[in-house]
């Protein structure tokens, strides 16, 4: 294992996530123009950890730092060690929102070690490497590789390997993110889908997942239909009131809206305006009102 | 409601499909280069119809068939009408095996109809009043439209329309179609799937249909995971033991196979020459062995 030489730097940054979308439940996703810059340096030993933005009252600057145990992971897959780091983060991803934070900390971790160690690791390798490592592919495939995501999983022997590819969004398509002040926590929502659903809902859902893929590279338009869903949402209704208003308030206003991963920022994809009053009212309601391009993935600098 | 003059003639020609293509149930098709061609002359009255090839012996020369029906339907939607109809078919799509027949004749028919009207019916019009009258939008769809289909149904106010859109497959994409001597009921075979299935295997389903639509398009290469199902072809498996036992043989040959619509024809899709011992197998076996160009939909001449 090659060390790096200590003063070896890099810088990264890292877009945030929505998955889900709808119909696709663990299996689409997309980066979204909101970002976390991280950068490292190789230093003789230790760990120098410094957070702004946020999380930054709460985070461990200790090696339990999800970005920190990234970096691990990705140094060693490249082959690489570092006797030491100094690591500083700028957090602007919503955390425990629904818009992929922990995936991007994973995807930036393993980014900056890529960086380290002189860009060594393919796109499927990052791919496999942030999904094995923080379990959500759809949000961590959409930080990866940008744009909109198809993730999959294959099992073979008992080997359990992650993939995504990557579908251009329409270039008139941009998101509204109405971000609520309560947090959500994936694991508690996860709790409350049932073991087994309607064939038709599955099919429901099949049908709406192709079409989403078509939908948001050629015809937004088709994009109400698209993002109908019948496996997850409804389940968790309850437990997201005010994220399942704003969903419904959206939808009721012709905007292809959805519940944003787990919860419980209410997202929406449209190529107009975003309705002036509707903002006003998500304002006034306490929400965050993010306007976010879908973006490319994880940057080098 | 105009009336067409007599003497008023018109051809067309429509592939065949194949339906669900692995996991999108309901949803997914394909035209498959094998052709009715249905010629129709507007006469002073009654009906005069002559049919050659697949079902010659056993179809009704009366107005219950299939394909007159659909020129009944589609003359009304057309807003014309004819006082008598000689009309011609030359089958030769296999019936009652998993290619399409009958929605390939809902669509000759409508098809056939539109074109004594002067072309007045849209590509929509034809995806929905196919599939009204014959009821496998996945099928219908893709005779009319052509290439790889994402078909759904939207229900508002108790109103159901059919809809669909299409992709352009990988150019190096061919299919070739195993077809068992014996027939299959739709219905019949539809009764093997359960009322529930478990939610891991709608969201099965629902990563590789979204992929799919990826790989079809873009790269065949992942379309052996692309095409895998957990949503009917394992519960229809016991009653289609030859299709099952052929789609086992191509996928273990690494081709990308599956029960066509509700069998009993086994599809793969492939680049590269299907191999000649599997194709020497299938013959020696009693199959009919073709292979298809995946095509454009319903042609008119």
């Amino acid at each position: 294992m090659r060390e790096l030489p200590i003063g070896t730097s890099a810088s990264i940054r890292v877009p945030a996530s929505s998955a889900n979308l709808g119909p696709g439940f663990d299996t689409l996703g997309l980066a979204l123009g909101l970002y976390d810059d991280l950068t490292a340096e190789v230093i003789d030993s230790g760990l120098e950890l410094t957070i702004e933005g946020e999380g930054a009252e709460v985070l461990p600057r200790t090696e339990k730092h999800l970005v920190i145990r990234a970096i691990h992971l990705g140094l060693a897959e490249a082959g690489v060690s570092a006797p030491g780091l100094r690591v500083h983060c700028v957090n602007r991803i919503p955390q425990s929102r629904g818009l992929g934070s922990s995936a991007s900390a994973a995807v930036g971790g393993v980014a900056l070690a890529n960086a380290l160690a002189g860009r060594v690791l393919s796109d499927e390798q990052m791919v496999h490497l942030s999904a094995t490592f923080e379990g959500h592919p759809d949000n961590s495939s959409a930080s990866v590789l940008g744009g909109v995501v198809v993730s999959w999983t294959e099992s073979t022997d008992g080997e359990t390997e992650f993939k995504a590819v990557s579908l251009a969004p329409h270039p008139s398509l941009r998101a509204t993110a109405l971000v609520p002040s309560v947090h959500a926590s994936t694991n508690e929502v996860r709790k409350l889908l049932p073991a087994s659903v309607p064939h038709i809902d599955a099919r429901f859902n099949v049908s709406r997942a192709a079409l989403f893929t078509y939908a948001v590279q050629h015809d937004p338009s088709l994009l109400m239909e698209a993002t109908k869903d019948r496996l997850h949402q409804t389940y968790r209704a309850t437990a997201l009131p005010v994220t399942t208003e704003w969903v419904e308030r959206m939808r009721e206003a012709g905007l292809a809206a959805f519940v944003s991963g787990a919860g419980p920022t209410a997202l929406a994809l449209h190529t107009d305006e975003f309705p002036a009053s509707l903002r006003a009212d998500a304002v006034a309601a306490g929400l965050r009102v993010l306007d976010l391009p879908i973006v490319a993935g994880v940057e080098y600098s």
